[in-house]
């Protein structure tokens, strides 16, 4: 396939696809929410090729469990799919209406972004989330999954697009990309792809934003912190750092990085440090934190029986520059003197992304959440809730730690721009110019 | 200077600019007015200095009508500041607010961008506005003018840069590079520089988009067309075409192609054609335009007596193909056999920027309007209108053809992003994920 003619086409189908009206594109979401159910079984005997093709292959067994396509899987999506269709129009919303003059008027008008990359991992159900929420607003999207989802993710696509054709989308407006160097190609098409949002690994990511003119949505790393400020309650400290840390460890949202004000550091980590090494947390701090818990497992050895070997926690002294995004059970660990400290440390370490602040008071909360520079700024909560369905957008495409456009995680508002139209009576800018004509501003 | 080095600094101090209250922001805001009017003799003495470098070095004369800076163009930025004042804060909007559940409220709220590198043409008036708008946008800026006004630039911006201290800004929040080099190394500081806005020559846009990883906001090309619809009141057509091609020739917004309905096409240049010629505006057109041309020339030699050779128009057949942005007095011209091909030639050959439909018919205004994907599109006005003032931004930092975040013209919603606030009270996400908890959103 010539992915540069396909997009092309793609580029001169996507200002039609964009004038869809909110029924019809309703009426495709129904029918692949349709022709899903119906082709069940077809769908659940491609993902098994997938599945043997992970067993022969010795796919280790969470991948596997993200690979497969059952029944549930099915029963969600079609849910996901059902509840986009009840959610309002993204798109010809008017976001500014102004007179400029008599007879002279303004609008801002949402529209679709237009043609749209995603490359995501080897999910079945990332492919058609995804695909709905292009569908929903408007955009033309080429899509490129994981090769261990190819028979799965083939079938899927085949559906997705016989519905849309048949809700009287134009031909090529969606398209599937199976191989990889298709990517490269992909890459190159700057002239006719407008967003590139790409999910995967750091060093996926970092290569697609490091070879493409076209703009890229999306974050390369997710170093989240939660800072244990003086007058944090202890109660909350554990619960939320535990689930930030368990609940999905190799989610972005995931905390990897604790500071811990110093007035309260040897409390808080007599209570953290049987909690992190009782759920099997490798701990990297500082040396001021190995500090204390080394005099913790030494007042603990005296108080009881010695724990035997196994049972040591992994704790190894480290600088703050070595703190890094670990997507595994392991978190770093530093000391601060005080709130600024913090805020310092995480917007110059952190990527942006969520950061938390565990304190009951308000003020040293507001100003965290002022000052700290990430798309998400929590008080007294998992850093794990950053998130599409969380926050009550039905879904998301990938969340964002650019500034520009859509922060934070993504769902139908982030797919779509505006245009102004302007509709005039022969208006000219030269009797503006000259005094003849003066502007004469109302918002409508 | 080592820009790197002073950009990180900036980076620093950017949170302490955006936790800046409106009502210190518009008080440096006044004090730059102020000092401004207090210093006026010591700046147009500066000025008199580029003015006297332009001089002995034959600097065109439209180049040093911009370069100039005197009581007028005082009066005009004095007056632009005391509008931006008035304007409502931009910051510390909340666009949503919804409750997740009992307890847990998440907030979008504005916030500046950050730090943002402004790269603008020899305009004294240019280096007030924009950074006006950003100190009234709670954003640090890097600002680096054209070397023809070096001595205005410098002053001015001393001014400026004293007031905002003043006014309590953190030290190094705006900075002045003075050196040509120092945009190279800028444009590497894709850690600490969140948005750069280049203004200047396609060429040198164009090089700053292909040089750095800092997102960019602006347009390289402004080839913005006017289509001219079998409806057209051939009444607006002509008055609107001189507009947008001669109110400011060097305009981004200035038409460079007209498209005319094959069905009026002899109609419409039978009256354009003087017109044009008139306004020794020269023509590129394609072979059935300068045919059409050459038979109105015939007609009128038999009608009258023959012109002489100076009057006698600039007319040359070209492709499609060769048309393009001139800046210049010369416009291209096709005949297209309808509503669609205009269409599919703007959105192939234009570059999203700005396109009008002259027409009586408000169902094609409204087809032309949906399809043509630009920034702007315009029924029945000129081209020109596509500007910051004339929709009533009070200004703008430039006209943006890229599709994420600002479109069009960009005043000060333009430099502003958000971020999300979640607000709870120990919540954790593992208590939703096994249904201990569930969630409860409500918009508020």
């Amino acid at each position: 396939m010539n992915i540069r003619e396909e997009v092309k086409k793609m580029k001169l189908a996507a200002p039609h696809v964009a004038a869809m009206s909110n029924v019809q594109r309703n009426k495709a979401l129904s029918l692949v929410a349709e022709n899903l159910q119906k082709r069940a079984d077809e769908i659940f005997a491609e993902n098994k090729k997938d599945l043997e093709y992970a067993d022969q292959n010795g796919i280790a067994p969470q991948i596997v469990k993200r690979l497969k396509f059952d029944e549930g899987k099915l029963r969600d999506v079609i849910a996901g799919i059902n509840q986009l269709i009840q959610l309002p129009d993204p798109l010809g919303k008017v976001t500014l209406s102004r007179q400029l003059d008599e007879g002279l008027v303004l609008n801002r008008v949402t529209v679709p972004i237009g043609v749209i990359g995603v490359i995501f991992e080897a999910r079945p159900d990332a492919l058609v989330q995804i695909s709905s929420l292009c569908i929903k607003s408007g955009n033309c999207a080429i899509l490129k999954g994981g090769k261990e989802t190819t028979y799965s993710n083939r079938i899927l696509f085949g559906i997705i697009y016989d519905s849309v054709i048949q809700a009287g989308f134009p031909e090529g407006s969606y398209l599937q990309a199976e191989q990889h160097n298709e990517i490269d190609e992909l890459l190159e098409c700057d002239d006719c792809v407008d967003l590139l949002i790409p999910r995967g690994s750091n060093k996926f990511v970092r290569y697609i934003m490091d070879n493409t003119k076209i703009p890229v949505m999306g974050h390369a790393d997710g170093v989240c912190h939660i800072y244990v400020d003086k007058a944090a309650d202890v109660e909350k400290v554990i619960p939320i750092i535990v689930d930030a840390k368990t609940q999905y460890t190799a989610a972005c949202n995931a905390v990897e990085t604790l500071l811990i004000h110093r007035d309260v550091a040897e409390d808080i980590l007599s209570k953290l440090y049987p909690a992190l090494k009782s759920e099997g947390i490798a701990i990297r701090g500082t040396k001021e934190v190995t500090d204390i818990i080394a005099k913790i497992e030494a007042a603990q050895v005296e108080l009881s029986q010695p724990t035997d070997a196994s049972a040591a926690a992994d704790v190894e002294t480290v600088e703050e520059t070595d703190f890094r995004e670990y997507l595994a059970l392991i978190v770093s660990i530093k000391i601060v003197g005080d709130e600024d400290e913090a805020i310092e440390h995480i917007n110059k370490y952190g990527s942006h992304h969520t950061d938390a602040i565990i304190t009951e008071d308000d003020d040293a909360a507001a100003r965290f959440m002022q000052l700290v520079d990430s798309a998400g700024v929590y008080q007294n909560c998992s850093t794990r809730f950053a998130d599409g369905f969380r926050y009550g957008f039905g879904a998301e495409v990938g969340i964002s730690t650019s500034k520009l456009h859509a922060r934070g995680p993504v769902g139908l508002e982030g797919l779509v721009t505006y245009k102004y139209t302007l509709k005039g009576e022969g208006q000219i800018v030269g009797d503006y110019a000259t005094g003849k004509s003066t502007f004469n501003f109302k918002d409508l």
